[in-house]
């Protein structure tokens, strides 16, 4: 069994309306000190071993579901998933 | 300058149907060894270096604004930010 550790952002040229919205709050909250938010989507996926290279399946993945790569750009972490530790 | 990495996912106990969404959809896509999907935020955030802990004040926005403690854990990562290389 493999776990896959997805991180999908905005590409640098794409507006993040939502980080600004954030940092703005945080502002609000007296964290002055924070410079620049971006907001991302993260994917935890457990895969059994079927065999076919795991970083080419999500790889796959990524390209033709979990990312938008006309405007995000996605990068991953494969671990052998010896159930990681809570 | 830092930067931090906070992954905000949903406590074991709390239902994530979008999580179920992407695997029936992984399926569909003949990605029939995908056993479970998780799906949570992930936020990236420069931090000036304000002479508090860092630590501390990261871990301060994720009780305050960036996740919901009562549905959500969170873990982050602190990167001393010598431009994180693309």
């Amino acid at each position: 069994m493999y776990k896959a550790k997805v991180y999908v952002t905005y590409k640098e040229s794409i507006l993040d309306p939502q980080g600004a919205a954030i940092k703005k709050a945080l502002h609000h909250l007296n964290y002055q000190e924070v410079q620049k938010v971006s907001v991302g989507k993260y994917f935890e996926i457990q895969v059994a071993d079927g065999g076919q290279k795991i970083n080419e399946q999500v790889q796959k993945m990524c390209d033709e579901l979990l990312a938008n790569v006309n405007m995000e750009t996605y990068r991953f972490e494969i671990q052998d998933d010896q159930e990681d530790e809570k």
